[in-house]
């Protein structure tokens, strides 16, 4: 099947995917974790949507996790515009500069929604789906994909079919219901409903216009946010006034109200990995219901779930129906029916102010990552990873002396305006109060340990002088 | 109550402990671990024997823990003597050496032989029971210590007590038996029998003509093992003729056959703590019988007990009745209740090769410990601390560079002939094949962060030219 060449896909990546905590998290959402294999939901979503269509993607993120999002691009070598919200107003605001940005692009195009964090099987029956919808987007309808149910899931929005749109594979949707009680999932499975699966094909102005219908404030905010963005290190960034657009879902704003949707019924495997339980659903089962990840090891268990890709060996005995998510710094344990409360545990751990709740031990820098392997009284040891061409702030630090040891690539090191080029095995020393750079200047990943020492070693001792992502 | 001046206490702590397994492991067993509180129940056992005798107490170890044993001495300044079994016998022949070095100490001398792993609290009830003992034994007894039980427990051996033995507090003993099933034990329990807590106090003599009687080769090969005993940085190492004695505990060698045993009924609380459910039985709970370490958020659980001394955060939601147990590189999940077949986890353990079944993440030497925190393609980063006084081997490495950055106290740092001193916030480049050694010279500890780089960095590529601890 051909790919499409007058749509354009847009892929949603600002949640941040709470339930999937400990492996989750605000910081390090979901979409950008390799939770299932070993690229991201959203790396894998990139490559999909490369296969689909001609078009260049649109990337419509936080500005929180800008950076994240343009290394993942650039890790799997794809091409991508990227639009930074500075604030998270739900998924309705961000469809609205995907049509607007669409807009800005060319005429006669249309927009294809993605969200970046679900697990879609089966490439050709997905490219076959969006062709189906693609006509009936053109005659003026808002078309999404419906999924066949295998259960009577209180998880997801359903959908009611009704008659096909003329000339066209797609139908017009009878009933728009968000996610029901477990009961009502039940009579909608009976009656043949679908899975609203969140992901929609539109022209531009069908969009706009219905959600103007809805909420013209909204679409007035959006559309002048938009038209005062700013473009910084070639990101598209919408001007602040973006906050007063109403934070909603595109299903509460606009699909709930409208008489222009449509639904194509997919024929590709879905899910929106969204709970450990979906994830357990998911994941490959042994002869005794285990899906097991990492070192596992277990007596007596049937029907556990083990996500583990730490080191760290999980040994269990007698456990059944339940989930361990382990990390480099968080565990969870509970039965896998009751991973949804997760939400509640994970406020327990903001009130005590644990930062686990919020940021993974890994920290991502537009430059690179580094994590802190060891911490004591008057030093911490770091393992920073400087992508190729990333480049540090140029920075001194009051309370601290540093030593590098590169362990991998090359460096090239700027102290008290000296240069010298480092690599492997070779160290340096950045006394208390020298004004110093680090910048990759290879090919590959820079690894280094840094070894800190002085009495104060917060994050916030830090003077940036110069800094090549605008952080000054 | 007056110190006891003509008993000889020894501490046998040669045990594996591999019911507590992640915490215990055979290179670092559950005696030397800070299960409860901050030191070592080995190391309290040393400061509650200290109070109630005056004999240096004889600490009899296996010689793969001697270090261990003597670090553990050292760091809260008390003197012992220390006998190293070149191999594990159990209990039977450890305590004929403890007889036989009580001989050698002085005529007239008694024994008192304590596990090294039990917690005991009431400390003037412990005394008191001593000093019950101490008669009986003199007329030619070996006493024990009768607990009295608060349920059926299937755990401990039993003993019936019976007639009182003239002109002292001690009870001949009429039924000593081993551990029983679950009816058996609770027949014991509505009969009045008492727990064996393993501890005995006795003349040398005796147990070593009781011993004769029933096994006059065992005695006869720890007695040469012990005649032909090495001195070797202080410490007393047997022959290894010691091989030849016969493994058994005490209990099946001469407790079960001899007409010699006495009990006295001691007040003092007294537990083995050698298990899961019997730490969580010791432990404070909470009113939703919860007893929790660490950093542990809880959902709607009932009566768990979570062991973390690791920083990692633990959250369980729906959780009854379970035991966590989590170290840096370990984590065992299971009911409370089935948590003894965690050595049928251990031997899958071991069956994969997984150092993690017999080896802490912490590695002891003779001169201090040392931790792996990261490990890379070429890299690897260690965390070290050697002990005041502590000096490695005079070595080389032939794969290997090393950077040492010190982060605490001062070393002395020989390189191919040259000696330079270090301190915080110093480093060093140890280039491959060059000849070094590491010297604590200070009072306090040393640490420092060794980045190794190179294309091998296993443990083995080491020569060593020169050992203090004679291990050349």
């Amino acid at each position: 099947m051909d790919k499409i060449s007058d749509i354009v896909p847009v892929i949603l990546c600002g949640g941040s995917g709470t339930r999937l905590w400990p492996v989750s998290r605000r910081d390090y959402p979901k979409q950008f974790t390799d939770l299932i294999g070993h690229r991201s939901l959203f790396q894998e979503t990139l490559l999909r949507l490369q296969m689909c269509f001609s078009q260049k993607p649109i990337v419509i993120t936080l500005e929180s996790m800008k950076f994240l999002a343009s290394h993942q691009i650039n890790e799997i070598g794809v091409s991508a515009e990227i639009i930074a919200e500075p604030m998270a107003r739900n998924s309705g605001p961000a469809v609205l500069l995907a049509a607007f940005q669409t807009l800005a692009r060319g005429k006669n195009l249309g927009t294809a929604v993605f969200a970046s964090d679900h697990v879609i099987r089966g490439s050709e029956a997905f490219l076959k789906a969006i062709h189906q919808a693609v006509p009936a987007a053109k005659k003026g309808h808002i078309v999404t994909f419906g999924i066949k149910p295998d259960c009577a899931s209180p998880a997801y929005g359903y959908i009611s079919a009704g008659h096909l749109i003329a000339e066209t594979q797609a139908h017009y949707v009878s009933v728009f219901a968000e996610k029901p009680n477990i009961e009502t999932a039940q009579h909608y499975l009976n009656q043949g409903y679908v899975w609203n699966s969140g992901n929609f094909v539109f022209m531009p102005d069908t969009l706009i216009t219905e959600y103007n219908e809805y909420d013209s404030d909204t679409v007035a905010a959006v559309r002048d946010a938009f038209d005062h963005a700013q473009i910084d290190l070639d990101m598209v960034i919408p001007a602040k006034t973006y906050s007063h657009a109403e934070s909603l879902s595109i299903d509460y704003a606009v699909m709930e109200k409208t008489d222009k949707s449509a639904v194509v019924t997919a024929d590709f495997f879905w899910s929106d990995a969204g709970t450990w339980q979906s994830l357990y659903q998911l994941a490959k089962k042994d002869d005794k219901g285990n899906a097991l990840m990492g070192e596992t090891f277990l007596q007596d268990s049937t029907n556990c779930y083990v996500h583990n890709k730490t080191n760290m060996v999980v040994g269990m005995i007698g456990m059944h129906n339940t989930t361990i998510a382990v990390t480099e710094d968080a565990i969870l344990i509970t039965p896998t029916a009751q991973a949804d409360n997760v939400q509640y545990l994970l406020n327990d751990l903001k009130d005590a102010g644990k930062s686990e709740a919020i940021s993974p031990k890994k920290v991502f820098r537009p430059w690179g990552n580094y994590e802190t392997i060891a911490l004591g009284g008057r030093y911490q040891v770091k393992r920073i990873t400087i992508y190729p061409s990333g480049i540090l702030s140029l920075q001194k630090h009051f309370h601290r002396a540093e030593h590098w040891v590169i362990v991998c690539g090359t460096a090239e090191v700027t102290c008290d305006g000296k240069i010298s080029l480092l690599t492997e095995n070779q160290s340096v020393y950045i006394p208390t109060g020298s004004v110093h750079r680090l910048h990759n200047i290879g090919k590959i990943n820079l690894e280094l340990i840094e070894v800190q020492s002085g009495s104060y070693l917060g994050e916030d001792d830090i003077v940036r002088l110069e800094d090549a992502y605008h952080r000054v």
